[in-house]
């Protein structure tokens, strides 16, 4: 066992990143880097499986994450950034971990399987599709991940993957693959600035990293409170207010925040106030990743240079886990 | 269109190759070199789906199967033979693949559907076989194959086969992928020794073209032929008698073979006097095979560069594919 593990994430690069990433993977990926060896994948055969029509949206928010990821301090030099795609090795091993995963397995597997209603495949899902958590199984072990920041409704993916790992070893008596482990973020899921669970690219309401000034200022404007904080004399409600949530997570005068909760339940704060307060905080945060992200922005063929040299090294690690995969099967004619 | 058709065919190096094989495949293949390009694939990543915990048996049985090959005359230097393991990219193209199967499509599969409940998998079948019809377009397609000698039993292989070209280069208007299609090979199928409709490897009714003169012999005097032809005497049915139906096929004296048919029909001649005539145009038959498969066994360092060499070449011919692939989707990155 080395003294240092591995981590292994990564995103779908189907859109630009938003404040929902940052806070729920971004930041964690920025700390994580100084103590593990992490790789980052952007998991463009993954994002194929559901926009299999629609490969340039994939290709052109390859950089524009890769830029993100620059943006917020994910360092080049401390973690591994990759592209799924050009690492063969990966579809190698997804294809010999098809043999150990049933039918009836897959079927059951609680993420796949809420995935398949909210996206109403029913039988028509494509065998793509459903074998996701199997490919995802061989991102995750070919660069023996010891660490995998998932959110709760993705631990279904780490016990599929760890019963492969098992059932490989057992039957082929090698300790080659070696099993991962969650790492929950602390932070919950940041509501979208409609007050849905969930921010996302796709949901249109999603703040994103790259939005400027302006654009964020128009986007705070629009959130979501207090349905019935009408007039600004009028006592309103903190909870399930999107704005104060926001200021919870990303405002740092905490004494002047809690001061506006009173007065918002009292009555006599207006939204409009709260929010302008709201677009300064977020302002000032971003700011300086706007201006990074500008900077790397200006040079597109060195943002692609960072990715190349992250793929290269990630194939090289992938290779040797490929070869001693080889090794243990038999397959090592040469 | 290149004016040289390209075939694709193999075997699952499960086991060494018996008569079936010779007549149903091996003798076409010998024939078909002379004119066509022709890659022979040693299908150890298929053979895996349903030997996951008996690797051994697949590493053994590929030099074997090699041997079988030049032993017949296939000819490395107009046959590309070579291991499906060592060719990444067919699993990176499968992969793409399965995002245009539906897993209903799969299901109702008649070939892998009747496996399955021969088999017995039901639902607990593995993923890894209920796709290998996937990864067979893979196999084809990869190498551009136009022709696939297959039994008829094998006809829903080609057609899912070309629904997945025809969704492939509809979906990213390419023809970056080349439709196939069958070669039902003239003769029908043998029938094993036993009697049953077909010769198999692990069915133990099978004559390896390895087998010596004895073992051979032995086999012979085992044959199924007509249970109710008891003495010498008695008349026999020539039609449903194994022995006879070998006979026609690998029998060259054809007057000879009629008047034996005529005599033990009307009664007079004994099974075994049939059988030492068969055991002998069988013999006369493998001799030379046996001793080219003796010499080639001499050196298997050499047998084992005649695959590595294949290999390298359907490895360039593979990769060629697979950038025009990656071209057309929009994966090609550098």
């Amino acid at each position: 066992m080395s003294a240092q593990k591995t981590i292994l994430t990564g995103d779908r690069p189907t859109g630009p990143l938003h404040l929902g990433h940052y806070v729920g993977s971004l930041l964690n990926r920025v700390e994580l880097q100084k103590s593990y060896k992490q790789f980052v994948m952007l998991a463009d055969i993954q994002a194929l499986t559901d926009n299999v029509d629609n490969p340039q949206k994939i290709r052109t928010n390859v950089c524009e994450v890769v830029l993100d990821y620059l943006a917020v301090g994910i360092d080049p030099s401390k973690t591994t950034i990759f592209l799924q795609s050009m690492i063969p090795e990966i579809a190698e091993l997804a294809t010999l971990y098809l043999n150990f995963v049933t039918l009836s397995r897959l079927k059951r597997n609680p993420t796949v399987k809420t995935e398949i209603q909210q996206k109403g495949y029913g039988d028509a899902v494509t065998v793509g599709f459903l074998t996701y958590p199997v490919h995802q199984a061989a991102d995750i072990t070919i660069f023996k991940g010891n660490l995998v920041p998932v959110g709760e409704d993705q631990l279904p993916m780490i016990e599929q993957t760890n019963e492969i790992v098992r059932a490989f070893n057992r039957t082929y008596n090698t300790n080659v693959l070696v099993e991962a482990e969650a790492l929950i973020p602390r932070f919950a899921r940041l509501p979208g600035i409609d007050g849905k669970a969930k921010m996302g690219k796709s949901l249109g309401n999603a703040i994103f990293l790259s939005d400027s000034a302006d654009v964020l200022s128009k986007k705070v404007m629009q959130m979501y409170t207090d349905p019935d904080h009408v007039r600004v004399e009028d006592p309103g409600k903190i909870e399930g207010n999107t704005v104060f949530t926001y200021l919870d997570v990303f405002g740092t005068d905490i004494i002047t925040i809690a001061q506006m909760k009173e007065q918002y339940q009292k009555g006599g704060l207006g939204d409009v106030k709260v929010k302008r307060y709201l677009a300064e905080v977020l302002n000032t945060l971003l700011e300086p990743l706007r201006q990074r992200r500008a900077e790397y922005a200006k040079d597109p063929q060195a943002v692609m240079q960072i990715i190349r040299t992250g793929t290269e090294h990630a194939r090289e690690v992938a290779a040797h886990t490929m070869m001693e995969v080889r090794q243990a099967i038999g397959l090592n004619y040469w």
